[in-house]
C-alpha cells in the first residue's frame, strides 16, 4: 500500500532504463489533494545533491503536488548541468500532469559524480505519469530500491485516516549510510507548519537515531505529503504519534536491510544527564568500528563500550558505568561485572544497555555490525 | 637499538607468563643518569586506564628513573584493584632497582576488564631488571607487542646525541586504535619542560595524525626520558626536530602495520582557511568507513570524499572543492574532473589531495583502508 494507502494519492514505478541492469529506477508520487500540504527534512550533510538544493526550495512554499523519485544515480557533485536536470525533471512532471514546476519535488539515489541520462529519464517521466494508479504504492518503493534487498513500505491507519510511506537505503538525516529517501502520504488534513512539526519530532527520534555506519549521505531526503482527502484532522498529537510510528517502523526496515550486516544493534543509554548526552554516547558506541567487529563475532566486548563512551562529552564517572549486553550487566561501577559466559549472542538482534547513572534521560541508537560482506559489497560496488 | 640508543639506558624484555602462548610480555626501561627528566602525553579518552592515571601522577614531577611496560592485559576498567596492581608493579621496579616508585611509570597493553596475573608480573619485573642491558632495546621492543605483526623502533643520531624510540599498537593518542605504547629515550641534557613542550609539538603532528579506524583507546601512552649522558645540550629546536623525526618515522611504522590493512592513506588536506579545519576535514575522511572500502577496492571514489567534507564545520563552498587521487584532479570545482580511469590504485600507499580552495592552510592525516581482514582480526580477538 506504501504511498497510496491514504486517499488521495496515485503513484506509479517503472524501469525507464536510468539503471544499466533494466530493473525500476523511477518512481513518480501525486498528491491528488484537495490539500497539497507538505514538509520535508533534508541531509544535514554541506555537500548537497542537485535534487536536495532543488526539493528545499519547493519545500519553502509548503506545497507539494508531486514527487519523481529515481534510482540508478544521485545527481550529487555534478555542477550547474546537474541542476539544470533536476530542474528539467520537475519541469518535465509539471507539464505532463499539469501542476506547477516549483510544486514538484525530485529525490535522486546512486552513485555521485554522475550526469544521470536525461534522454531516458524524461520520457520515463512520462511513462510513469501515464501509469499513475491508486494502487501503485508498492511499485514506487520497487522502483527506488538501490543496494536495498527488499522494499521497505509502512501504514498506520487510525480513525478514518492513515499515515502510509516507503523508504529505501540503510541510513540516516544526519548522518546517513547510502541515500535514505522517504515519501510519507497522508489524507488527513493539516497544514504545512503541523507536518513539519510532526515530521521533524519523529525524524528526531527515528531516522536520525539510526546509524548503520556513521557515513552521511549528501541525498538523504524524507517528505510528508498531505490530501486531505480523509476530510478528518486529527488532533495534533495523535497526528504526529502516527507520523512517529511510520518513521519508527521504516527506520527499523533500513536497519534490518543494512549492507552486509548480520546483527542488528540496539544501543540504549540509560540514566543519562540529558537528551543531548545519551545521544552523544550512543552515537559514539554505535559507531565504533572495534565495538561492531566484535559483535558480529558474538563476542561480549564491554571495554570497547567503555572506551567509546570515553571519547564524549558527555556527564559521568568512569567508576560508576555500567554496560549490559543481551541483559547481562558484564560491566558494573566501570569494571567487571557479571561472567561474559552468560551473554547469548546467537540472535540476530543484540540489545547493549549502557548506563550512565549520571541522570534520568535516555536515547536509543539503533545500528549493525561490522561485516566483511559489509567491506566486499562497498569495495565492489562504486555508490 | 631503539630505547637503548641512546647513553645512560638500559632496558630488557621478557616472557613473564602474562600471555598464555608465552610469547615475551614484559619490557623495563631504566634511565641511568644522570639526569632523569622526561615528559608524558597519555590517551585523551576519559576512561582511563589504570597504568594511565598512575602515570600521569608520575609524570607530574618532571622525573622518571623507569618504565615498566606490559602487553598481554590493558588494566583498564578494572577498579580500585587495578589500579593497587599498577602501584604495586610500579613498587617491585622501585624496590628492585633501588629508586623511588612514584619515578616509575608503568604501561599496559590489551584485553580491557580483565585483571593481569600478579603472581607471574611481579616476578616478572624482577627477571627483567636482572637482564637489563645497554643492548636490551630491541628486546624490549618485542615484549611490548600484541597484534603487531612486526616491532617497531627508531633512531636519529645528531651531533654527539641521540634520540631513539620503540612504538607498539596502531593508532593515536587522540584517539587511537588498540593501545599504542611509545617509549623515547634521548641522551641530550634537557629539562622536563623542555622535553614536554618538544614531545607536544611531535605528536601533534605525529602520532595525533595516524587515525586507523577511529577508535580511541583507553591505554595510550608516550614517554619521553632524557638522561644527559651525552654531556650536551642541543638547540631546542633541533632537537624538537629530531623527537618529530623520530615520532614520524614511528607513526609511520604503526600504520603500516595496522590491523588487517591492505592500503596505507595519506589525507593530505590543502588550502585551508585554519589548520583546524584542515585536521578536522583529513579526520573526517580518513574516517569514512565507505571511502575506506572503496580504497580496499581500488575505487578512486571521491564522492565519498566530497561527502565525508560535507560533515564538517571547516570553511569550503561545495563548488570549489577539489579531490586528486594518486594524482588525479577526479573532482574539480565540485564535480567531475578528470577521468577516474587514469588513476592507478595498485600499489600500497595511496595519496588523497583534498583541496578546500579557502585559505593556505594544510594538514596530513594517515589512515588505512578498511578491509574482511580487519573485521575478521578484531571480531575473533578479544583485545
Amino acid at each position: 500500500m506504501s504511498v497510496t494507502a491514504a486517499k488521495g494519492f496515485r503513484a506509479a514505478g517503472i524501469a525507464a532504463g536510468i539503471k544499466e541492469n533494466g530493473n525500476p529506477d523511477l518512481a513518480l508520487v501525486v498528491n491528488d489533494g484537495p490539500r497539497r500540504a507538505a514538509a520535508g527534512v533534508f541531509t544535514s550533510n554541506r555537500v548537497k545533491a542537485a535534487p536536495v538544493l532543488w526539493s528545499e526550495q519547493v519545500l519553502r512554499s509548503g506545497q507539494v503536488s508531486a514527487v519523481v523519485l529515481n534510482s540508478g544515480g544521485a545527481n550529487a557533485c555534478t555542477g550547474p548541468k546537474g541542476f539544470q536536470d533536476t530542474h528539467a525533471t520537475a519541469e518535465k512532471a509539471a507539464e505532463v500532469l499539469g501542476r506547477g514546476a516549483i510544486e514538484v519535488a525530485v529525490c535522486s539515489t546512486g552513485l555521485i559524480g554522475v550526469l544521470l541520462p536525461m534522454d531516458k529519464l524524461l520520457p520515463g517521466v512520462e511513462t510513469a505519469a501515464a501509469q499513475l494508479s491508486e494502487h501503485g504504492g508498492e511499485k514506487a518503493a520497487i522502483a527506488i530500491k538501490t543496494t536495498d534487498t527488499v522494499h521497505k513500505t509502512s501504514v498506520v491507519t487510525k480513525d478514518g485516516w492513515t499515515v502510509g510511506g516507503m523508504a529505501k537505503g540503510a541510513g540516516m538525516l544526519a548522518p546517513g549510510l547510502a541515500t535514505m529517501l522517504v515519501v510519507l502520504t497522508t489524507d488527513a488534513g493539516l497544514d504545512s507548519e503541523a507536518l513539519d512539526r510532526a515530521l521533524r519530532a519523529a525524524t528526531k527520534v527515528t531516522f536520525d537515531r539510526v546509524d548503520s555506519d556513521g557515513c552521511m549521505s549528501t541525498n538523504d531526503t524524507v517528505l510528508l505529503l498531505a490530501s486531505g482527502a480523509a476530510g478528518v484532522t486529527p488532533e495534533y498529537e495523535e497526528f504526529a504519534e502516527a507520523v512517529r510510528q511510520v518513521c519508527a517502523d521504516l527506520g527499523q526496515q533500513l536497519i534490518r536491510d543494512a549492507e552486509g550486516a548480520s546483527k542488528d544493534i540496539k544501543v540504549e543509554v540509560i540514566n543519562a544527564a540529558t537528551e543531548d548526552d545519551a545521544v552523544e554516547v550512543g552515537r559514539s558506541i554505535a559507531r565504533n568500528n572495534l565495538l561492531k567487529c566484535a559483535i558480529h563475532g558474538e563476542d561480549p566486548n564491554w571495554g570497547r563500550v567503555l572506551s567509546a563512551i570515553g571519547t564524549t562529552r558527555a556527564v559521568f564517572e568512569p567508576d560508576r558505568l555500567g554496560v549490559a549486553i543481551n541483559g547481562v550487566w558484564v560491566c558494573k561501577n566501570g569494571g567487571v561485572g557479571e561472567d561474559r559466559e552468560k551473554v547469548d549472542m546467537r540472535y540476530r538482534e543484540v540489545h547493549i544497555v549502557a548506563d550512565l547513572a549520571a541522570g534520568s534521560e535516555t536515547a536509543t541508537i539503533w545500528t549493525n555490525d561490522l561485516t566483511a560482506d559489509y567491506v566486499h559489497e562497498n569495495s565492489a560496488y562504486s555508490s
